[in-house]
């Protein structure tokens, strides 16, 4: 079987929980090991192969802008491809023409260059090297929670297995090697990763960056490893490793199948077959063996189009089966089959909603926002049988408390909670995985320390960008973390993260607003929530809402007659209280604003935000222990970090940085003589 | 060997090219492999190593602020209490009495909860997990490559061998996991990786989160992996292994040291042992075996204390002893000493400026910024022979040209360019050990698309944070990388490099400030540069200036009469002169500047400032394909992303989201009629 350029994952989840009107997902993995082969003997193509080749020579040829229509998708083309093949309705010859295209603005397609996951037959976004790796160990999580959970004995309604092809690039990758390490701490034998291994990356032969003994780092891991050693044509080797892996036991598998890149053309073997198109005569030769006409394009013989086809009616038949078996499973067990269909249609419940509506905050007063968030979540767990996941070797300085009987365990795969490890990356990424096996089937949960998000960031980025919900709970999110010093202690992490579309940064500075935070990151089903907590205990603010918090930034404390608007959030709000009340004191009027998310406040109507800001030129002066690029929007000032943080207690660390109660008074009212009465407006935002 | 709660590691470099006058850093791995053990029998702790436990105990318990006193800093106690043993003058009892203390505004310590490069005897800065681990196979790399490049027969002027303590946590992320390969696949034999394997972590026992053949995965990626089965007593054998390590060739060595985490103590074995302080009584037996009154803290009995300061005449002899080899060096290799002295003290050298100053850019007129940096790059990489390091298999695409005889490679140490692999994350850590191994001997580089920058993201902040040069060339920096999509095409990237504190984030927009990027990379001598390049050709922009440009912003196009400012860099600039053009075209005055780094213009005076924004009530415009949170506090508007991008080719993305230049003018006149000549500051700022 070649694969041509394939260096990303591609993760396949087969027999989806509910029937879909597309060719079953299952035709994926299933080809050769139920029926004859497309092939006569080891080293001759089949037909139906053949022009699979061929429609991927095609593709990478066709005139195009920017890449040229080279592959630029790792196994995207194939998997495109393969989706025309086995009759995906909306997988058209077109949609396939569109690869590499211009893609003029306007222009739609399906086939973008990098597997999306809002395309029909697409499982998950991939590109990023190591994304895949870890969506697929997310998908078997997912997949093993959800049968231990909901399976009876006659019923198994569940019995996914997941199939990743990976590259040599992915198995290089930092996300990719933790998550294989947790796949195989976690007995995951319902994964197989499938690696194609052509020994040559982008830049030139694989050897010159690495040469690790594969399958024996893999086996170290906890997998059984298989080999393949003819992959570019000995499609029976590749059919029977795929059938022992269905017998594994206690092991997830990895298939190390040697191909030959560009296989059969000029560009064999080496880096050029990465990229860039093939030479004619190559192409020609390929479609002369396979009968067809060289000059045209875009054709797949009748006889190897019904081959594939039978696919669709195959999973057709199978969809069938599934609907009849969920129909008698309902029948057997009804309040089992309404728990299931409640998570994959329902959302979250209502239930949880209106318990969270129901939390008295009074007697959290004195916590701090990370011990509040774990009352909160001890209280919504139970109710929310979605949430699933963990946090990485932090969780009781992250205060995620959890049952010992919970977690996901080879002997209790249905627990729900993940020990991630010291994972954070693959963390991130395993729960894009966890979500993507069915949108509102699983709401992922992930925990660290806000300054480990950044090495989780680019699979948080994944989610965002996927659409997919989580919740994220950073905690230590400043240097009021104490002591751990400027390494710890984040003063420019939550500028990524407020400026990350369809991602809401939200940080609470009470219960409160941690309620309201929860109230978000389970009513925000497209797209991920990190709720940004503080070490230390700073008690109730007065006034604070979970529902006006909703709007990312509200008035705490109103007067007409103030002389200036203070805004903050998280720990930093109440330095602003106790700044405002002395000021207050001294005669000096002050409006004080919460402003947890300056992403939710952005979505506010216009009228809403200069309630909240007004227009009227009084200065407004945001209060932040991070660099206030964020805030310079909305504020005409602010008090804020400019440097790293230091080793000391929290207390120290606010005098020390000019942000404690007393330091904002003086700054404010210096501003203010600075300003004489005049627009602050006028004057440009200032750093105070 | 107790360890108390360690788990991260420590590098330890030892004879250091130069000598200095603090103890030789030596002393730290000779310990009992030179001279009589601190130890009688197997299992019977010597008075030396009962006194480092007791000081230990004592730093851990005392009182103080934040964390109480307890070990938060991993290795961090442990290289304090032997810097102090073995006579670093700065190291006083008082400094170490200071870990963990309240640190109160004003109070400057060594004592940081995590080590800092800044303090004598540390060597990196480090805290993150993971990140030490990348770091000693940096500073392996850069000995290799020095020795290589420096010693002759007879002058081994330089002979580190570097040491990391690591713990379970480092093991498991994916930096450590990338280094660790590279390390194996460089065949880093003047490397040793010491695993404190006490088999718990923060959470609890280790085998609920990992369970992976540790050695196993060490070999397979071609390691020697040894064992020391008693590491809480057996000193011998500790001594045995490194001693051993020392005698591999063509292999680094990882020495699994199984210990028991506070061992003798009422927490050993627990993670209790991580956090927190130690029960009295443990601390009372452990003092009295010693030989000393419980009651008493912080004292060592002379005879162990002498024991220690052995270490430092004896490291003062060796100092003297390279003083002497460093003077018989210079008389033989007169020119080879003075290139080493040079790139130790001297700085990159006024040859590198006067070639950057002499470079005409007019030949690269037509090129990307992304090919005339790699132009530029090849001039500059003879010349500059600190400049070390590579990218992560994309050096094709980041046209980062390099000779294959230049390699870095177990048979051509000499090498100055790394092959980093697909590991971007190691990339940058590993770059800021081949940083601190000299200052300024070293001046590393990396590349990779910015995108990726996100995985390599923690090890830049490091860099940063430790004040490390380094030269990161991050290409394909927008949507107009073309084809990839929203997986690689960074909109919110900037916002995290243009907030972090000491790097300087540089998107040139031609060629000319592409050698501006240059000359302020190589004179950041105490900073990292990122260089934002662009993927597709883009021509010069009439008026850039390489030394302007490293005032941040400067004015390319002025007029009184202007109606509006449009700022901008980058690619998106090219759009805003033609813009600009079109405007003008239609009798609108137009101000252009170039913004090439927000954070250059941060730092210039007030004055300058406001010549290029004016604080005049006109509008000014910024223009960018990112997400516009950093150009608030100058613009009083911005036409940028609110959304990821697309799979398109360049031009069709620009026409997409509406920032073409036939856009752009649009949205200008729009803003413009919206104002109606009002003072644009007081209407707030913008989106467009």
């Amino acid at each position: 079987m070649p694969l041509l350029g394939t260096s990303a994952p591609v993760a396949v989840q087969n027999l989806p929980i509910t029937g879909k009107s597309e060719a079953n997902h299952e035709t994926r993995h299933t080809n050769g090991v139920d029926r004859p082969l497309p092939y006569q003997s080891q080293h001759d193509d089949g037909l139906a192969v053949l022009s699979l080749r061929n429609l991927l020579f095609d593709i990478c040829n066709q005139n195009g802008g920017g890449h040229g229509g080279s592959a630029v998708g790792h196994a995207a083309m194939f998997l495109y491809a393969l989706n025309h093949l086995v009759g995906f309705d909306a997988w058209t010859m077109d949609e396939l023409k569109a690869y590499g295209s211009a893609k003029l603005n306007g222009f739609t397609t399906l086939s973008h260059a990098h597997p999306e996951i809002e395309v029909p037959g697409i499982e998950v976004t991939t590109g990023p090297l190591g994304q895949g790796v870890a969506n697929s160990v997310g998908l078997a999580i997912a997949s093993k929670n959800l049968a231990a959970r909901f399976n009876r004995p006659g019923y198994d309604i569940v019995q996914s297995r997941i199939y990743c092809i990976t590259g040599d690039g992915c198995l290089m990758e930092g996300v990719a090697l933790e998550s294989i390490a947790l796949a195989g701490h976690l007995q995951l034998d319902n994964l197989v990763l499938i690696y194609d291994n052509n020994q040559v990356t982008c830049d030139g032969p694989l050897d010159w960056i690495n040469t690790e003994d594969v399958n024996g780092k893999m086996r170290a891991c906890g997998w059984a490893a298989m080999e393949v050693l003819e992959g570019s044509h000995d499609v029976n080797a590749i059919v029977e490793a795929l059938q022992s892996a269905q017998t594994v036991r206690g092991r997830p598998t990895f298939i190390n199948v040697r191909t030959v890149i560009g296989v059969g053309t000029s560009n064999a073997g080496t880096s050029k077959a990465h990229h860039g198109t093939f030479a004619e005569e190559d192409v020609a030769r390929s479609k002369v063996a396979a009968g067809l006409d060289p000059s045209v394009t875009h054709s797949i013989p009748d006889k190897a189009l019904s081959y594939f086809r039978e696919r669709k009616s195959h999973g057709q038949k199978l969809n069938l089966e599934w609907d009849a078996l969920l129909s008698n499973y309902t029948a057997a067990y009804p309040k089992l089959s309404a728990q299931l269909l409640q998570r994959r249609y329902g959302g979250p419940g209502k239930a949880v909603f209106s318990l969270l509506d129901s939390i008295d905050t009074t007697a959290m007063g004195k916590l701090s926002t990370r011990e509040s968030n774990g009352e909160i979540m001890e209280k919504v767990w139970p109710v929310c049988e979605a949430l699933c996941g963990g946090g990485a070797d932090l969780v009781n300085s992250n205060k995620i408390y959890y049952s010992e009987a919970d977690a996901f365990l080879p002997s209790y795969p249905a627990g729900r909670y993940v020990r991630y490890g010291i994972r954070e990356h693959a963390m991130a990424s395993i729960s894009n995985g966890i979500a993507a096996y069915g949108k509102g089937t699983f709401i992922p949960i992930t925990a660290t320390f806000l300054m480990f998000y950044l090495y989780a960031a680019p699979g948080v980025r994944m989610g965002a960008l996927s659409h997919l919900q989580a919740l994220h709970f950073a905690t230590h999110d400043s240097f009021a973390e104490g002591q751990n010093g400027p390494t710890h202690q984040p003063v420019e992490v939550d500028s990524l993260y407020r400026a990350m579309p369809n991602l809401i940064y939200f940080r609470p500075c009470d219960a409160e607003e941690v309620v309201a935070a929860w109230k978000l990151g389970l009513s925000s089903t497209s797209r991920p929530t990190m709720i940004s907590l503080g070490r230390d205990p700073v008690g109730p603010v007065p006034g604070t809402d979970r529902n006006l918090a909703l709007k990312g930034a509200y008035v705490l404390r109103e007067n007409s007659d103030a002389a200036v608007t203070l805004a903050s959030c998280g720990t930093s709000l109440h330095r602003v209280v106790a700044a405002a009340n002395e000021l207050e004191k001294a005669g000096l009027h002050v409006r004080v604003v919460s402003c947890p998310s300056l992403d939710l406040l952005e979505e506010q109507k216009g009228t809403y935000k200069a309630s909240i800001f007004p227009a009227d030129g009084k200065p407004i002066v945001s209060v932040e222990e991070y660099v206030a690029t964020t805030w310079a929007r909305y504020v005409t000032a602010s008090i804020s970090m400019t440097t790293y943080g230091y080793s000391a207690s929290s207390a120290s660390n606010y005098a020390r940085f000019g942000m404690d109660a007393e330091s904002i008074v003086r700054k404010v009212r210096g501003y203010l003589a600075e300003l004489g009465g005049t627009n602050a407006r006028l004057a440009g935002w200032k750093q105070l």
